[in-house]
């Protein structure tokens, strides 16, 4: 089965964030002064194939192998079985 | 009104992503060869206060302006409201 997963990486809260303070203080710049915080993390796109009774324990593994460091990040992610037309 | 906006970025169809294959190439690495496809984009989290009315149109134009590039990004958001406890 081909499966589309979405992976989102998150930093933990208290982990200082300044990507997002840089864009936080550019969208004040703009006049966009009711922004009050601005998070950044990733997602990220997969196209797995794999059996239905794996993919959610290999996609847990990556994660914490690869795709999030768990010091500082936390990651959701979502999977979502492609029907092939 | 305090809202929660989540903003995902990600790299229009056709565009390549060299992060992306960067971390395919390393999944397989680690034995997941089953993973075909991995695309990369962002997911930025804005606390905004704003009117009801316009919090939208808001985030649209700092979608515009600075959050994506609308040359090889497409973008999409979710407007939640916070409820103060």
């Amino acid at each position: 089965m081909m499966y589309e997963v979405k992976v989102y990486v998150t930093l933990k809260e208290g982990v200082l964030d300044p990507q997002g303070s840089a864009v936080k203080n550019s969208l004040h710049h703009l006049g966009y002064e009711g922004v009050e915080e601005v998070r950044i993390g990733k997602v990220m796109t997969l196209r797995i194939e794999a059996e239905k009774d794996t993919v959610d324990a290999q996609v847990k593994e990556m994660c914490d192998k690869l795709l999030a460091n768990p010091v500082i990040e936390d990651y959701t992610y979502e999977t979502e079985e492609v029907v092939s037309s």
